[in-house]
């Protein structure tokens, strides 16, 4: 297994061509609009060496009996489906962001199942390529990306389809040493500090299109490989001081690229499909089940740092004793833990494949994220209607620390007084990055806090009248 | 009535003292950090002269039978409190975001109300005063700052009893030409953009409070008066190229500020209350309802954009006709039109103050509000729900326009092929600074679209057998 | 207009064929199983002569000069809409039931529509025809059914695919003297309490489903017309004492019929539409979005009364003050007063209609309907919270009456030593009788089914203003 | 173990004292009253020896290595807490309503953890004597009522502020071979068909309410024990024919009673606390975190059968293949899975207890009813949707008999030709009965309030150590 600074020091020695903001970014581990990713994705390997959490984040390979880390692991048990689930929670709880590298780990297992699903049906070799590709994987504790979203196009159309034939990665050239793809994958979360990439198929596929039926493993620095670094909302305050960017040494989401795969060699042991297109759905929702697994635990971490830093802003407030304000953190934490409830039982109600290693129950992997699209809005919007307009309205860091602003400021955003004004402005930020800021914060705001409008249509509503009604028609005299 | 040139020219001539990022802002008209806020209100003054919004955007005055801008006016009838709804909506459809001039509409009539009652009930000035005020407004086509909100420190106390007396805004001296008044104003909607600042108390106030029983009219560039500009979420995308920052012309809600009031003088013919304590509540809520009724106009308004702007992506994503598409877009009319109903029906349901001018049905007002608390997340949920994870990690403009990538850009995000892909490139980047971003849309999307997940529920959930349990119990022979 | 026992007596006078339970009833007034409906009718007659409500309850005749019950009215204004809303609101809280006359009300205003404009385009003579019949209606203040679903079959079928051809009302024969029509129209509220049913066709028409399109009046007991009356959730219990039906006086819900229209002959002045069925959907959706519009007023006064109870239950429980019980409160409030405003402001943004009576905005009558299908089950789910356990369980009547057992129900079911137990046991049941079955399934039926409402939102929103709107902020050359 | 026919031999033995709807009820077995109720349960017997469920309905006794009914099982492991959710899912779906034997099973467990416990504190011999009594339930394969919710008065007022102190069972006499107890305990579900009851405490308890501190066991027909059996909506329906009562077989949830303790007298040997206030509360919470354990089981069984049903509905009215249907359905599905995967979930993360036995994850086993609360509705809600109006509105079964009127509704209200107009029938008066009054009612409560729930999670999701997260991503200095 590497540590933290091996993971660092490794990346350093990759020489990816990535373009942000109109720039190349030389070193994704040196540069300030990379370097929080590669720390949310270091927590992975240093939190292997930590001793407290040493049995959820390795695991003893199947393949090599050796000790390796849990992200490239084929998982063994029912156990390992639900240990995944707590170590992507124990980590979301620490950065607060996506860590990058469950998507790997997903598209190597389902990789595993697939090629020998393949390799059984149609007799070829895949299989056995690629557990010894999973060897390499797990002995150098490699980071790899799992590349699966295609950039699509025209969505009505199949990939054969498309006005250009590039919009699905597809092959363009098979040679006596490999094969030749072409196109563009999409959302590629932590590629930039991954050392491999490993592509699969993005949707089913008829006999017109088995050229897109392709899946194989790459480096990042392959020749031929392009990736442009998205922008993210306030992506840029981290270049600036730490208060801003709210959650300054691991930022928000996973840094996602858009990868160019332009005309780039794949030799023959690298590649897992070629042409089986009749197994590319079942690839996707192997991939996919998985996927979905992970988002009642990655995400409730994430929510458990909301709900912290809600409750945080509700103590700074001096407000934690109100009902309401409680009443609203219940529900924040009912949410989140009805979304780990989803991931814990598809993982526990998984089972043995083929191939070997074990698999979600695929029809309760669906409701974990199905929750997870509605709850996440559902959890920031209460953090917004507790943390308050504050939010959408503070002030820059650097009117904070100037002279002729910041004692203002620090004057003025004092609540608690048990509480410096610097930690009531850092959480609000926290809050801000994490949960979609300015628009929806205001939104909320504004008019009064949505508890004074309740009180008013209590007072207004005229009870004592509908109680009368009531009291009527049951005949009940008064 | 003014025209937007006057309006900007007007502004001109002002000097606030305004910091923004560490630095002074010298021209709001044209410093590009603020400069969209001023377009924005400066469409309330255009529209004034457009003729196909006259009956909407002009009245004639009570006080003295000019034509003048609605957002002046003191309502006359239901009519003028449902023409006031509409306004707000046809300005947001055409802004996008908040043009701010409301806050101050609000106020004025609110303290029309209130100094009316005041007077009757203490025998003070106030309201003879006011209409001076008003008609000065009037005349000169003003845009008011509606200066309500306290920085409230800690929640739990109230303004005397907190550790710093001026946590709350309030009278620290009485001379005999006015008051001298300290404290600090948060969320100060267009308060750079606007000429005066009328200052109302925030909460209700005992007879130990008295001194925070103040309003009062100044402008905004009184010695004294700092303003502290937010931070917004993407804020400094303005400073480059139009893309991304999605909504150039006019960018995200309102341009708040932190304004202290730092031993202001104000003069007695601009002071409305000075002590009348027990009033406090009245004039808070007063002005709360009015600023209720208003959601469900502009932010309705705003809606119409997110719901366009959702509408034209699954057009350029080729998925117009999709019927899950097609039902997520009537929950978003549908809860768009709700808030617009509950506006519509508090101002038709509306009456005639003591005072002379209309006042909403403060009942419905309050549902007005709290519906749009949860229907603006719910329809950002859906509007990245079918624009796709597309509007979370989308690059950035100056590598769409840069010679390496801009063609790999054009090329892969190339979808509708009768669609330009800028067009798709813009309209995500609308979306991604109306709705809150990355985090969520994040969140929402990964391990596949919802629907794709919807879809295998269906398949996995073996209904034939559920079915036949139902058969079964029903007693029915299969 | 008729006394409430005028309008008895009426009833009496009447002899249709009406089987409920295995026999038959001969008077409805009389008989214990159809007597609650007719005294919810009833209301809609008497309270016409109470001066209080005579704003509300009656109108000036557009065609006649003569006061008449506002059930017999053509809207002559967005306030005679706005006052429909708001009787149905008043009769509503005093039945907490559905009063069933409205469905006619709408029927004639559709009428009067739609047979002007088949006129205007066709050259026939239905309008004038029915002017005389709406006189009629309005000089002896009849009830009138309004009669639009038909049984339907097969739903993937067209009229005149069925494989029974009766399985939509239509023209068997056509005579001399007028028509025959078969088939039968299914859930008709009201309609054996009813003078009149006034047939309409249910679903747009093709050219082939010519016989479809049909419109005509008749008694509720013309020859070959059969009623069987329908089972409704604890309907027998009124049969017994006074408790467990909850609302004694009234009952719940409408007392709907299947009704049976046994090769019925209709005279030609009866007759407002034969055949001309490109007529048909807007007939359908003219009667439809009237009837919408009442939502917000009758299931917002029974909502009112659900509220009431609810209230009443926490302070018979001893728990009026815990704050969680004030909040599901509010929320009950808010969802209810949502549902009003949307009806209030579908009535107030009305229209005039060619035909020169007036028309609700029907893109909002859509959303009330919606609101409602969702928030009756909402508002029952919060009250079940509330009131507890307590109205699942409850004893008979009969046990609460017998010696043995009534002291030891009297005993142990006192809870706020203030109020009796059988307050208790009677509010209890009122609310087990307006928050379960029957109830909810009519909240989310009547007027349409909710898919129809929302295909009508989507065509009605104008979404390519709104795509326009979102274009022109995105920058985007058309 | 006990086969069913045994069980219902086993009733007759018992002559409890019965009161329904004014009449005594002799024999529970061949009531028709009682026996669906009777059906049920018996379900839990008769599944026992069938070999297909072996697994999930007997287990291996700890205290006696003999085979018994998983009923009476002591957990062992957290694979028993799984099965034990898998086994109440499958006889849910068997029976469609509530099987009333989890209560005791609950009640049980819950007693051996607590008696241990307070021996271990207090010196006593109540766990020992408790492992008698399970042996002896164990033997003779029991049906034991638990018997925890005392009919509680004034619900702001504790047991022994209460105007009459029998509002809460307790102590009024400690004889040498015994105790005598009275008051009365509601919402007793399955009581009339059990063989035994066991007492609990119903809320904590301070030291002035020591005579409340009670926990024992009696036979049903103990002198001085009356139940009263409660109505439930529709409940007389199963005195006719088999089609309107829906379920003919198994009726709607639990059959509950009132069960009033007139000065019962329990010996010693079957006493399980007796004054141990202290413990009330841990006693209550215990019980009720293994009760809402099981709601994602059973109640997604009945959940099962009416989203077949529904399903059965649109096959029946020709429209399985819209699309709106379908979507309905996966939303169905979704909640009821989501419920599954939180009772999965809170079970595969239970441990074991000092007393030897299994117990669940209780921070999780919250959100299971909590979830149940809202998604019961939901799926009612969607179920009329699908369903229609029909179910509103049917006609009685004895018109569907009858000559005059049997052939109208056979013709009318056929659907899909290939299906009989019964069918339909069946199935609307299936869904009727399960979706409405009682069954909405009882979902939302049993296993103690929803405020009870959210109290606990608010005080077992460790607020502090999230906050602790916040401060650390956010840099504050604890």
């Amino acid at each position: 297994m590497m540590t933290k600074e091996q993971y660092f020091d490794s990346l350093r020695r990759l020489k990816p061509v990535i373009y942000c903001n109109g720039r190349r970014i030389e070193s994704v581990v040196d540069d300030p609009m990379t370097r929080p990713h590669v720390n949310s994705a270091g927590k992975t390997y240093e939190l292997a060496f930590d001793p407290q959490y040493e049995d959820l984040m390795t695991a003893t390979s199947s393949l090599t009996g050796r000790k390796i880390n849990r992200f490239t692991h084929l998982h063994q048990s029912t156990d390992d489906l639900v240990k995944k689930v707590k170590m992507l929670r124990m980590i979301g709880q620490q950065t607060g962001t996506c860590f990058q590298r469950c998507v790997g780990f997903d598209a190597l297992n389902a990789t595993f199942i697939v090629t020998h699903k393949v390799d059984k049906e149609c007799g070829t070799e895949y299989h056995k390529r690629f557990i010894e590709y999973m060897k390499y994987v797990q002995d150098n504790d490699l980071m790899v990306a799992g590349s699966m979203t295609d950039v699509k196009g025209d969505r009505s159309k199949k990939p054969g389809q498309q006005a250009d034939p590039d919009l699905y990665v597809h092959i363009v050239e098979k040679r006596q040493d490999g094969i030749v793809i072409r196109g563009a994958k999409a959302h590629q979360t932590g590629m930039v500090n991954s050392h491999e990439l490993l592509v699969l198929p993005t949707t089913n596929l008829g006999a017109g299109d088995k050229d897109y039926a392709v899946a194989c493993a790459l480096p990042v620095d392959a020749p031929g490989v392009v990736h442009i670094f998205g922008r993210q909302t306030n992506g840029e305050r981290r270049l600036e001081g730490d208060i801003d960017t709210g959650n300054a040494e691991f930022a928000i989401v996973g840094g996602e690229t858009l990868t160019v795969l332009n005309d780039v060699f794949v030799p023959w042991e690298r590649v897992f499909m070629c042409g089986e297109h009749q197994f590319a759905q079942e690839y996707v929702e192997t991939f996919a089940s998985y996927h979905r697994q992970n988002y009642g635990g990655c995400k409730v971490g994430v929510a458990d740092v909301i709900i912290g830093a809600t409750a945080a802003m509700a103590d700074y407030n001096g407000t934690p004793n109100a009902s309401h304000i409680k009443d609203k953190l219940i529900e924040m934490i009912h949410q989140a833990e009805t979304m780990y409830n989803c991931s814990i039982a598809c993982s526990a109600e998984g089972h043995r494949t083929e191939a070997g290693n074990y698999y979600v129950n695929t029809l309760l992997a669906n409701t974990v994220k199905l929750n997870c699209t509605r709850t996440m809005y559902e959890i920031s919007r209460l953090a917004h209607d507790i943390a308050g307009g504050f939010i959408a309205t503070l002030p820059y860091e650097a009117d904070y620390r100037a002279e002729e602003t910041g004692p203002l400021i620090e004057k003025y955003f004092a609540a608690n007084p048990a509480v410096p004004t610097e930690h009531r402005i850092r959480m609000a930020r926290l809050l801000e990055n994490m949960t979609g800021g300015t628009a929806l914060a205001e939104a909320m705001h504004g008019a009064g806090s949505p508890q004074a409008m309740r009180v008013m249509l209590y007072r207004e509503a005229n009870l004592e009248h509908k109680k009368g009604l009531a009291r009527k028609l049951a005949k009940i005299q008064a």
